[in-house]
């Protein structure tokens, strides 16, 4: 969406279901890079003035080039150094490529498996966010474009360490991504001490939503729940969560990261106090 | 300020330094519940429609009656915490006293005092958020209505062991709290093992202000610099920072919180993690 605020011309998101709104400034007057709507969705890209560029689907900001370092991460980094020795990943949805960048930086991994259901995510990231790309041709990386509800239901069971669900919000394309049978698919097809991970909304605004999310995964069989906790400024308040969940042994302590590993914002400590509960979560989601 | 989107009732600050814009939804057409101009400033409440109230200085957000535990709580406890056994505080600024409250959690105080050199932001607080004001009666808290550049800068040398700074951004009265004078003078006013605190704007788009404040508190002859960062919904970005500093000996270690102390954010761990540099601010401050 495209308003005026003091004769000046913002990108506004507006989110009715916590009654705020986040405007980023856009450039000048040919701010609007792309414009596809795709089988599945519309998909946007515009230039802002200080967050760089800006992706949309269907109206709601899912990246921008200045601060999406932070929600790749985080969704990616503490799943991966929970798990003893993750080496079978597979992210479902993720089609900007972010997280298929980072779970490439672990030397464990030995195939990453990512699986969105719009080729024309990709290719619009290819185009307008090509530093989130640059795995993409790495050996260990296979790009599918299905249905990743499909692929995880046909999925040989046992054959995978780590599932990253990467989605847009629990509506249009990626409900399904939030429900039982789906917790109940990627129960069987991880193996022993798999990680699941999905992102999980506002930690601050959407307690129902990982509520009901805590309910599906334990429902689905999964055991040693966590909802993590991180900054994401272009992102309704600003703040959001993913939860991390395990097939049958303890989630172990964070493993310290492998020598060299480059993020821009995880850290072991920042991964332990991301999966410290504050006391007020903890209560509302007891 | 008060924009329409979409035909509803926003209160919408425009931070033009970060290209950004938040709104919160009114409750209704009454949503100003206060406004005053004192002979230092202008202060606002509103009634939001999710929330709560929110207070304004000088058109800038100050807090929410739903997310203010954040700063208010990482402000005050990781710098209690990484003093050994802090017993005088002083808060300069944080006339809302949700700063105060926090401190007085805090069994090894035996003395704190608040310095806001505006009377009218503590009566707007005690009206419009007294569940910030439970502590002021406590017999070991002192609220002064004064300078705090004079009062720090007249007070005996080696008197308390923690300078919390929480003050408005950096313009009009809190300017000369972000400058070298102010800080040499915490540094005298400090005991040896004293640890000072200051709000310092967003991580990811006030890096300038926070490398400026980290040298200005190097002159004033601090040591052991940390810049810590936790989520703040209402501020620009919606992310937040305050810089934490000590006269002489290193700042250890946080320590565990004495048993039973109530928070709604902090933990232990939660506060490790926010003392944690992640690399890009380490990088940019470097």
């Amino acid at each position: 969406m495209n308003h005026d605020i003091d004769n000046q011309s913002w990108l506004t998101e507006v989110m009715d279901n916590t009654g705020t709104a986040f405007s980023l400034r856009l450039s000048n007057n040919d701010a609007k890079l792309h414009e596809a709507q795709t089988e599945f969705q519309k998909i946007e890209v515009w230039q802002t003035e200080t967050f760089g560029r800006v992706m949309l689907i269907d109206g709601c900001v899912m990246l921008s080039t200045r601060d999406n370092f932070l929600y790749h991460e985080m969704i990616v980094h503490p799943a991966l150094h929970l798990h003893s020795n993750p080496k079978k990943v597979a992210i479902i949805g993720g089609g900007d490529c972010g997280s298929l960048r980072e779970v490439l930086k672990h030397d464990s991994v030995t195939a990453a498996t990512q699986i969105d259901i719009d080729a024309g995510v990709t290719r619009a990231s290819e185009q307008f966010f090509p530093e989130l790309c640059v795995a993409n041709d790495d050996p260990r990386a296979t790009l599918l474009f299905d249905d990743g509800l499909k692929w995880i239901r046909e999925a040989e069971p046992n054959s995978l360490d780590v599932i990253i669900v990467d989605s847009t919000d629990p509506v249009g394309p990626a409900e399904g991504l939030f429900g039982v049978t789906f917790f109940a698919d990627c129960h069987r097809v991880l193996a022993e001490g798999g990680v699941l991970v999905q992102q999980s909304e506002s930690p601050l605004c959407h307690v129902e939503l990982i509520r009901n999310l805590r309910a599906a995964m334990t429902t689905g069989g999964f055991e040693n729940l966590h909802t993590l906790h991180f900054p994401q400024p272009v992102y309704p308040t600003g703040w959001w969560s993913a939860t991390l969940a395990s097939k049958g042994n303890n989630l172990q302590r964070l493993r310290e990261s492998q020598a060299g590993l480059q993020t821009l914002y995880y850290t072991t400590a920042i991964g332990r106090g991301a999966l410290s509960t504050p006391p007020f979560l903890a209560a509302a989601l007891s």
